[in-house]
């Protein structure tokens, strides 16, 4: 899905139950910052964790699932909220990055 | 732009840079958690900020664009690198909420 | 209480529950971020908030109290197992910031 | 230096500076998360870190020092313009913590 159609759906989805008057930009951002410390949580005991989470059970994958997720749609609603294209955004981002950043 | 496509992007761009041996989940996490505090940086003295930022000069919009791009590009990677498929994942959190939270 | 009395209480604390093996530097700081989500829930859908709390419950009030302390606890011993002086840090910026902004 | 009187040299900070006006809950809640961002970056792409820093620079360790007393500042800041008394909390935090996790 893209991130558009994602931040259509948040913004029918806050419509649906009135919460627009909730989403003000930085009540966004201190929801989007709690669920960050959400995700840090799963991290913070386990020391230096390997790519592919190799021993994780199945259980804490789908909880890691939900809480970047989490992030990823308060991010989407904050942007949204703000009037800025994410998506645009961030693809000026990548490009920046690779001029800050030639490649090897 | 997708979500899968922006994270095939960035693994690209860290190939051609020899950077895979930096992004392990917990380096990738701290580093969003980096960004998370530019873009709170951004909201810190203003008080309560108005939905589509009325006020605000073209530059600032532009400077947070990149600072929700920098969040959403770090998310998108420690997604990818921990085997989570975050477009699955945040479709399905959606689909969670609304069971959660009913609409009115 | 001194931040170095509250340094070694905490340090007696970890010892007693064998928990000195999970302080990595890197597992506080996660665990403190941890914290700091808690803290910016509480925050998180209020608006603008008046200072002293003036229409806060007493409830509220003591769960604020219990968030900033948990922020408290892993900053010290944060700094703590990183071997730094939180308290002469503290005051040694307090001095570096009033030269960088001197009063009006 | 005690928290109390860290709270008190903070205070005559502001007023001094006239800054009193800017430092509202919120204000100085995001301001304490923008240093956490700081935070994090010292530690993002080292992977673990050992306790002690032992190869740390020492102009790296100045800087974590930094970094670590801005996090408490503005906690501080925080707490006392909220009207909460840290030390009280904290030291509370502290016994209801050795309840909840009894000693080995």
């Amino acid at each position: 899905m893209s991130l558009k159609e994602l931040a259509m759906k948040l913004e029918d989805f806050a419509k649906a139950r009135d919460w627009e008057k909730y989403h003000s930009p930085r009540n966004l951002l201190l929801a989007m910052i709690g669920e960050v410390g959400e995700l840090s949580e799963i991290f913070q005991w386990r020391g230096e964790v390997e790519k592919g989470l190799p021993n994780w059970e199945e259980s804490e994958k789908e909880h890691l699932g939900e809480e970047l997720s989490d992030v990823l749609l308060y991010l989407i609603r904050l942007a949204d909220i703000c009037g800025i294209d994410l998506s645009h955004a961030a693809t000026k981002k990548i490009a920046k990055n690779a001029i800050k950043y030639p490649p090897n």
